[in-house]
């Protein structure tokens, strides 16, 4: 199940140290503008090596689209787009074939499938997220065209919640090779009323759905969140007022559906499972090993996290938006 | 998308007031034993009025099977399960056919279709659930034959985590008219690695689209959940050994994929949004408008979103148990 | 696979001798006036017993609407239709438990599924066609308004393509105890141009896929059909002029896409496999027997065909109808 | 709608004269053998320029694997299989820009998506088959291991059935600029029995869903096809014993699941609407206009179409077979 979505439809392919990554999105509407420099600077965002908190892993992530625009349309039809694996350096990754890392889907895929590449997580790799910020990134274009907007920002990271302290706790992890874990928040403003689509497609499920499909990610959250189980119905319930709502507990979605409210949304991001102190574990044969994963690794994925939650976050969008046009002309003539 | 699965494709439909309401199962493997007592005793869990905890509305909620069952067996073919409507009192509805609830779906149907039905809620009323848990009663039979066992219990209520504080707070909400939000817990035990379809179709998204998909969730947390954020890498791996994992900080999910661990997801649920405390709010011309809830509501849905989980579960579970006998033959001639 | 389509979405249900067969509507828009009669209507058409060319079976086929509908309009929610069966002879199957009729279903089930409900067929039965004509009724009534209507017509029967000897061939069919095929034609006007789906949901694949759906059905053909064999690419392309196509060799559909002309469709249909005359076959254990194959069987199924095709090409043009709105916005913009 | 499939979904994009055609495969299943030139060699007998019956237009349809494949072997991640598109002369088809061919799906992809790739046909050309075959080659090579196979054969061309009468109408038509219609049979040996999905999934269906997809053909039978219609029941009925069936006028399919039988599909190909007789049609801007087709064209695709159907049959048989095996410890346990 590597496609996204039942009418914007995202399918990515592509193993970190194979020949390229790339992603098909089926049901683009045709005749908007879309070029491949509109779409490489949302990928030079993710791309690593822009900070001293990130890996320094140098990755081009230069996005070429093979199909799907003419003269700078999109024609209704499948886009491929294409992003060459270069700069990869496979033989780092010999001492880990027949080793499972801890916090790792090495063993997974393994148990899963009965073979995996084991060459930078292959498939498992945050390197994947790549195609879904291309694709992200054309839903984002016309989304943008809608008048809605997508924002994330990093919120909290290893207990700290100033841009000090977070940079702080970066630092330390990656010096002492350890890792910190983080929150991600997400904001949207434009959201048209009526988006989602109950009982089981509820806009608030597909959300979750999307973020909890981004590795790393242990929870969710919309609007209050966990705060809401401390809370009496009176205190939760957005009234309502001819000029609008009084709060916001929802996180702007209500029922599944899109209140026209801001919509909010958090996400809990674990600490980077490649650490340097040395660990217990197992090799393929299931006997007793000690791992130390050396290389140069994100100390704290959860900065890396913000782009691809803003690109799945628009994928969720573009496809509820299509959905609603379906019933659009009805449910005007009625209201 | 009133359709759950893509294997075991669960479709529910019916109004909370309208005639019956139902679940037509797709996909349900053929030849095991089947009789509607096995499914109603899992109905008996979700009917309220069992304790001074729910609501005393009376409801039967007794399950018919329609088709799909032959001489006591399943035959392969869709599962038609049916739960007539009975002591419905419409009439009680009345006064807020032109009000909308805070807290409520109601203007968000109302946004979307343009059209609503306002009796209990309608499609929205968390009766509608009783068909999830028919069927998921269906998956839980099936899975329990494989020895995968699912348990849902309440951790938390407004603060408190005793059964005491937990039972007091929800007895003082109930007589002043309010209502209070809680933590529901889900275990499941024996579920066998390999389960969960990477990349956009992970176990753990799976369930986290499913939870959030029930009615007043508001966070869903695998394994450490928002601790995560709080850790260092080394903390957070669950480190292993020829014997097994030193820890179950994944929550038995690792990469998307089951690692036959237990697994563990909590949920976050609103307090009920029926509450007596007078609110402000509009009417469908968007007037201001004050109201008061009354009626029989549960104080805490948290308590009646316990066997829904389960039954969720057990749908996220049967789906992913059949999508991996597919490559199951080929997986394991190679591992 | 018990479900069709991918944006009106129809899940039937039922076996012909179990309680009720039915059919759940997902994705039907909100907002339009259906009754019972209004459904009603089209059974009525299906119904056996209406005149001697028929099976002379006794089916009320009452259809009732249990979910999806409030005071006389459609919610946007799923609508679950139910037609309990009534006045089944199940004894009347006794004798076929253990055996395989040629030409029915019975020995296919029992290889895929390993169980089968040996009354009356089953779930392969004709009778599940009458869930497909009720939900056909729904896309029907809406597509009216909409101005597209669909004929369906018997062509030929056993060779004869007038009506008398249509006829004449069913009942010499009846009284031998036989049975003949036949050749059923729809045709399609108000069809917009601009459905279908390219490239895999072209519109005259999605017809031939609705249509060799339906048992019997040996042959799809659309417009030239067979004879486009026989042309040079001059005789058989239509050419165009200002004032419309000079020919309709295409049957309406160009590319996969419908063009504005009237769509025509021919389906070849099989005899009933039925017959009083005594076969070769084999029972459960592969040992050799005879059957001859009493009851009251239509000598002719492609009579009872022609309303099952015209619902079906109602879902297939309803959900093309539902799809092609979600780029419509798009597509008038530029062109 | 580009992907076809549920359990092996097979997702092609590509302009016949953009930078790329290509598919990517989802649910292929892990641990085969899987190479390039495997693959190449079934695009190597679709490639044109073989033979003086065919276009003499020059592609080289050089396949490339971007992902999927490790070591040799497939690793059940998606493939992505790569073409590139060379030889193009784009500037052939400036003429065109404005012009819809009679014939051609020119108009329709206007109508549909308000803009158009008008080169080559872009979406709409035959070149986009050359994915297709790429994709049926993987299944062929996976079904060829469970020893089904597949053969196509040009049976009629212009009403000749003889190797020399069906190579002169070819000729003749080529010399002419005109093109001619043909037949095309799939033969498929070795299909376990139990393959296909009732009810709306049947096997038959699919198959008709696969070859009406492919551009140009106009009619689909199965087994006896149109031949049915002048039978009665008796002749018609494949009557059974112990040693097997006594005829196959089913063509292997019965109430839509494989029988074990030889299945037997036809195909009717219109012929290619590119011709140079000149011919009336429209320019964009609805004006009367007239039109002769010039460059090497195809004089009959029912030639080049056979390793398209081929290919076609394989993925619907390949998504059947996948699909069996999510109930296959069921049915095997109680039959």
């Amino acid at each position: 199940m590597n496609t996204f979505g039942r009418n914007f439809r995202v399918t990515t392919f592509g193993e970190s140290h194979g020949t390229a990554i790339g992603v098909v999105i089926d049901g683009c509407p045709p005749g908007f503008d879309l070029s491949e420099p509109d779409i490489q600077a949302f990928l030079d965002k993710r791309r690593p090596g822009q900070s001293d908190l990130v890996t320094p892993r140098k990755e081009d992530d230069a996005v070429q689209i093979l199909s799907g625009v003419f003269e700078g349309k999109t024609l209704g039809t499948p886009l491929c787009l294409l992003i060459q694996n270069t700069s990869m350096k496979s033989g780092d990754y010999d001492t880990i074939r027949t080793l499972f890392r801890p916090g790792h889907a090495d063993r997974g895929y393994m148990q899963k499938y009965g073979i995996r590449d084991h060459r930078g997580g292959g498939r498992s790799s945050g390197r994947e997220t790549a195609a879904r910020v291309a694709a992200g990134a054309v839903a984002r274009l016309y989304l943008e065209k809608e008048r809605i907007l997508i924002l994330g920002t990093l919120l909290e990271v290893y207990g700290k919640t100033t841009p000090e302290g977070m940079e702080e706790a970066i630092r330390n992890a990656r010096d002492e090779g350890e890792s910190v874990g983080g929150v991600v928040q997400l904001s949207v403003t434009g959201c048209p009323p009526g988006l989602g689509d109950p009982v089981f497609g509820k806009l608030d499920a597909c959300i979750a759905f999307a973020m909890m499909g981004i590795g790393g990610v242990k929870a969710v959250e919309i609007g209050s969140g966990l705060e809401a189980v401390k809370m009496t119905g009176t205190q939760h319930n957005d009234q309502m007022t001819p000029d609008g709502y009084l709060s916001n507990n929802a996180g702007g979605i209500l029922g599944g559906i899109s209140s026209g409210q801001e919509i909010l949304v958090r996400l809990a991001v674990k600490p980077t499972p490649s650490v340097r102190t040395p660990q217990q574990t197992i090799d393929t044969r299931n006997c007793a090993q000690e791992i130390s994963v050396q290389g140069r690794h994100d100390p704290c994925i959860a900065v890396r996290i913000v782009p691809v939650a803003e690109a799945m976050m628009a994928l969720v969008l573009m496809d509820a938006l299509l959905e609603q046009r379906k019933i659009t002309p009805d449910c005007l003539q009625e209201s």
